[in-house]
Parts: structure tokens; C-alpha cells; sequence
């Protein structure tokens, strides 16, 4: 845990004075005042969290981790678990929706298996803007309705290994804001869990269709996580506790990456429901690395807006997305980086010789 | 009249079939069913607005149009008239939010002078990606509390000034996109009385404060449009006379490069309240207009809301915006460019030997 609290330590609260000066360019700048609205708050919050009044955001990288989870034995999901390694693969060769969004975004992906349950054949990835790093923490997690999902010390590892995936990339390449993506046949159900243990809600007021499941295979999904939460009885004040007991290697290292972000003063654009999952036990670690995250998308997998309600956050959009993999935060990044060009870019009223009220 | 009409008859229904063979494909990309959401819809609608399954929106514009109103002198905006050339030197010098927004989307602004209250010198603007037209109408309307706006004969030029100015870029640079926008002091004030006579809602209930007013100059704002509406009695059933007696020559212009992009099968991505005034008056001479309609964000002028729900419109994002210009079209303009992407560049299950359900 040293390397853990280490970095915890390290996340200071957001720089207010920044942000006040960047709001007071904001209201200098030749549009009636306010009037791009959340796109001022977006730039203002950037500003606060990197410390800097004229952020830029050029180096932007996502984030996408993937594992498998015992669950996924007990029938909750529609697909396959093989299909978490494929999806891997996919990444790797440019075919999935979050290549394609990154893309559009201008964002490399960083995809890093943290526990697919099968060898994964160490892929040199020639894509550009597309790197692969094998961080496994061991074959998928274990099924959580038997015992706990890992060990504390795998949880461990898996915070640690997020914290230092995070760090060899901002130090070789210094990065301006990241994504949190995901891939992880069953990691709703986990997700699920752990929102149901940190916000106190009951778990069929947490629990959606994920990849798309009937209503039978719904209420088996329901079952089994309360199942898993009354066996285990994770402790929603330890956060770590939470996550060995029900959660997965992927959420694991994007708790890491989360943390690493707001120590280093970089913004986090988390995704969906599976990367607010780990805000969520990020925050319950640390709850000043609220201030850092910037929720992108309401996913239509019902417990995302319970969960961002808990944490306070508003997201930016709600396009009844689901795919998770980092796409909803690649719209994000792109919208940030928008924001902040607002800020850099755009005339004042004296600069223009326009009028003012 | 004739060549509205030429071109009103030239608006075709969207093409359903291409529309379903963009669903086939969208169902079988490497992620769960649907799973993208509203980014789907809105491939599959451009599909079936362009008639192309795998469209690609490279040449993207945005056509922001400027004129002045003579209901401004009434009190009802926060900023003075000279504001209105001001932000056109402004579009042309590169520092105003349009321009930033449209360069982030990789989108041309033609910057259209439909009518300032000013003799706007020809600027010869050396900004790449940015143009400027003149197209003047007349110095400004009149104030519509004391006659009608402008004769009938400028309401027709004004449409026709914009099908022209449209089917001359295009015949330049094939658009694949287009997006509108507006400057104009004054012009949400013609944009509430629009929409009241098309929705036959209260004045109170789709006027808004602008750009900013108190709450003296919101009631001074509804009295004079209602003031307007009952001294000009303009009949809903005749889109040219109600843009003839409350209307803008951007309006009219705006309203000729939405029925121009729907002659020619191109989607219209429409900004914000006046841009969405200037879609009502082009559905109000032909319907099948809005089916090549996108609406980009719902504004934060409270009619605008009201106005999307009258046409059957769903925003794609809720920012709370009200700055027109065309800076929502840009970013809606950036998300239909993703969602074509999606469409064209990601791996099917088989593809990509991923295991469906």
C-alpha cells in the first residue's frame, strides 16, 4: 500500500486562483457573458486542475484496460468471455469503436491487460497511436458469489500496476489529459456491485442489461451480485476491500491510473459505468480526486447516473451510449479540448474593438 | 417566388433503404447491439439523408449570416447595435468563438453580410478557411412594432440570397455538411416572435433574456413582441409572411440555405434559437424539410426547447449555450463526422473473428 498512499498524498486540491483567472479571461472574451455555458465551466475546471490559465491539451491519451471476471461463469453476460480477449486483438488492429473515436479525437490508446483469462500473445502493435502493455495480475478474477472476486494483494498490485502504467507514459511522453476506457466480459456486474455498496442503493436500482441480456438472464444478474455482496460483505468504507471482493483486475488499474492522473495534475475523463466504478473506489481512497475527474457521457446502463450523482458530477452529454472501452470519454477529451481552445484562441473585447454592454 | 419553389420541389423523402442497410451494418460492427446509442441514429440518418451508406463528411461549412433588426431599437438586447458589424470584422480577423469552434471541426465559416445597419467594407479576408459574402438585402429591418420587418419582395430575396450563396459553394467544393449560424443584435427577439406564431405558444413562454437583459428589458422584450405579432397579424400557414413582418434578413437567408441543403440531399446541422427559428419558417414551406434537419444543442433561450419539440427535433447535446454564431453547429458537426466514421471505419464480428452473442 506504501506506493499507493504515496501517490494519495500527493493529490493536492484543485488551484481556485487559476480558475478565477481563467474565469475572469472567459468573461473578457467577445461573446455575450456566460454564453458558452458548461463548454466556460470545462475550461475553467482544466485550468484549476492542471494550474495552468492557458491549458492545452495536446497530448491526449485513453487509457483501456481489460480483464476477465469469474462472474461471467454465472451467466450475466450475453457474449462469451473469449470475447474479452478478441476485443484485445481488435484494439490492437484498429477495428473497434474506441480506435475509431480516439482517432476522431486525436488521442493515442493505451490498451493494457490486467488479467484477460488466456496467453495473450504479446502483440507489436504497428498501429499508429496504439500501444499494448501486458500488466497481468493473473487469468480473470475469481467468481464472486464463492469468495472474494482476489486477493487484497492482488487488488493491491492492480492499483499499483495502474499507477505505474500511468507514469511511464506521462514520462516519456508528457501527457496533457487522459481517458479511462474499459473491456471485461461481466465488469457490469461487478460494477454494479461496487456501486451499490458505495452509494447504498439497492442492487436492482444499480443494475442494467449490459451487453444486452433478456429479462430471465437480468434478474439472475440481480441475484448473483446480491449473492456475492451478503457472502463477502465488503467493507464500503475500505475501498480496497471493496474491490478484492468484488471487483476486477481492469477496474483495479484504472483506480490507479485515476489517482495517478490527479497527483500529477492532469484532468481524467472517465467513461462509462465501469471506469466510474473506479472513480468511485478512487474517490473513496482519496476524496479529492473528485475534483480532477470530468464525467463525459451518462451511459445508459442505468446505475452510471446513481453513481455520478454520488460523486457529484454532471456529465457533458447523454447520448444513451453503452459500449464502454473508453469511447464515451474520447467524445469527452474532444469536447475539453474545445473548451480549453476557447480559452487560448478566441479575441477579447478590447483586442476585437467590439462594444461591450 | 419561382426559384424557392423550384428548389422546394426538389427536396425528396430521405432514403429509407440506405437507411436500413446502414443499420445492417451498424449491427454488425464489433460491439453489443446498439450499444453506440444515439451516435447510430445519427449515422444511419446521414445515411439516408445523402443516400450514401458509407457517407464521408470531409467538406464541412458552416454559414454564419449577419443582418441588423429594427426592433433593436426597443430596448430589447444588452449590447448596441454596432455590436452586429463588429462580430462580422470579428468572424473575418479569426478571434470570435465560431471561429475557433469551426477550426476545431475542421469546418470553412462563410461569413455572410445578409443585411448590417452599416456600409461594411469589403474585407478580403486572408484567414484560411474563412470567407465573407455580401449579400445585402437592405441597412437592417424595420422595427416590427411599427409595420411589418420587411416588404414581402425582401423576404423572397433574403431566401433566395441564401439558396445562392449555398449552391455557389457547392458547386466549388462539393459540401458534405453544412451548418448554420447567425449574428444580429435583436435577432432572438424576432426568433421568440417566430416561434410563437408557428407554435402557437405564449410570447412569455419562448422568450428569453438574450444575451443577457434584466428583468426590466425581458418584460419590455415580451410586450413588443407581442405588440408585433398583434399589429402585423401574420398568418402561420404563410412561412414568407411571417418572416416578412418578425423576421431578419439572416433568418431569410438561413431559411434558403436549409431548403438548399435539403434540395441536394445534404445534412443541415442547425445551431441554436435563430438558427431554429430560420428551420421552423423552412419547414413551414415544406415539410419534408426537417427530415434533413440535426439538431445540434438545445440552447439555453427557453424557446428553443419548445421550438425543437414543434419539429420533432432531439438535440444531441443539452452545454447550456446561447451564442449562436453557429459555435453549436460546430460541435454537432464534429459528432456527425464521428459517427460516420463509426460507420465506415470499424471491424464487423467477422471481420475481426469476434464471437457474437
Amino acid at each position: 500500500m506504501d506506493k499507493i498512499h504515496k501517490i494519495i498524498n500527493q493529490i493536492k486540491p484543485v488551484n481556485c486562483r487559476v480558475m478565477d483567472r481563467a474565469q475572469k479571461r472567459l468573461d473578457n472574451l467577445t461573446k455575450p457573458l456566460g454564453s458558452l455555458g458548461r463548454l466556460e465551466e470545462l475550461a475553467r475546471r482544466i485550468a484549476g486542475i492542471t494550474g495552468k490559465e492557458n491549458p492545452s491539451l495536446k497530448n491526449k491519451v485513453i487509457f483501456t484496460m481489460a480483464a476477465d471476471h469469474g462472474i461471467a461463469e454465472e451467466g450475466v453476460s450475453a457474449y462469451p468471455q473469449d470475447v474479452t480477449a478478441q476485443m484485445v486483438r481488435n484494439f490492437l488492429n484498429g477495428g473497434a469503436a474506441i480506435n475509431v473515436l480516439a482517432r476522431h479525437a486525436g488521442a493515442r490508446v493505451v490498451v493494457v491487460n490486467m488479467g484477460v483469462n488466456c496467453k495473450l500473445k504479446i502483440v507489436n502493435c504497428k498501429l499508429k497511436n496504439t500501444k499494448f502493455i501486458d500488466r497481468r495480475i493473473g487469468y480473470g478474477t475469481k467468481n464472486f458469489t464463492k469468495g472474494p472476486a482476489m486477493t487484497k494483494d492482488e487488488a493491491v498490485r492492480s492499483i499499483k500496476a495502474g499507477i505505474e502504467v500511468f507514469k511511464e507514459e506521462n514520462r516519456k511522453l508528457k501527457i496533457d489529459i487522459a481517458g479511462t476506457g474499459d473491456m471485461g466480459i461481466g465488469n457490469t456486474t461487478s460494477s454494479s456491485a461496487i456501486t451499490a455498496i458505495f452509494t447504498g442503493k439497492k442492487v436492482k436500482d444499480v443494475t442494467g442489461t449490459g451487453t444486452g441480456i433478456n429479462a430471465r438472464a437480468f434478474r439472475q444478474k440481480v441475484k448473483v451480485i446480491e449473492k456475492g455482496i451478503r457472502l463477502n460483505d465488503p467493507d464500503p468504507k475500505d475501498a480496497v476491500d471493496v474491490l478484492s471482493k468484488v471487483g476486477g483486475f481492469e477496474i483495479g488499474g484504472l483506480v490507479g491510473v485515476t489517482l495517478a492522473c490527479a497527483a500529477a495534475g492532469i484532468p481524467v475523463v472517465i467513461d462509462g459505468f465501469i471506469s466510474g466504478a473506479a472513480a468511485l473506489i478512487a474517490c473513496g481512497l482519496e476524496p479529492k480526486t473528485k475534483d480532477y475527474l470530468i464525467a463525459s457521457h451518462c451511459s445508459a446502463e442505468k446505475g452510471h447516473r446513481i453513481l455520478l450523482n454520488h460523486l457529484g458530477l454532471k456529465p457533458l452529454f447523454d447520448l444513451d451510449m453503452r459500449l464502454g472501452e473508453g469511447t464515451g470519454a474520447a467524445l469527452g477529451i474532444n469536447l475539453a479540448e474545445a473548451s480549453v481552445k476557447i480559452l487560448n484562441e478566441m479575441a477579447s473585447f478590447e483586442s476585437a474593438g467590439v462594444s461591450q454592454k
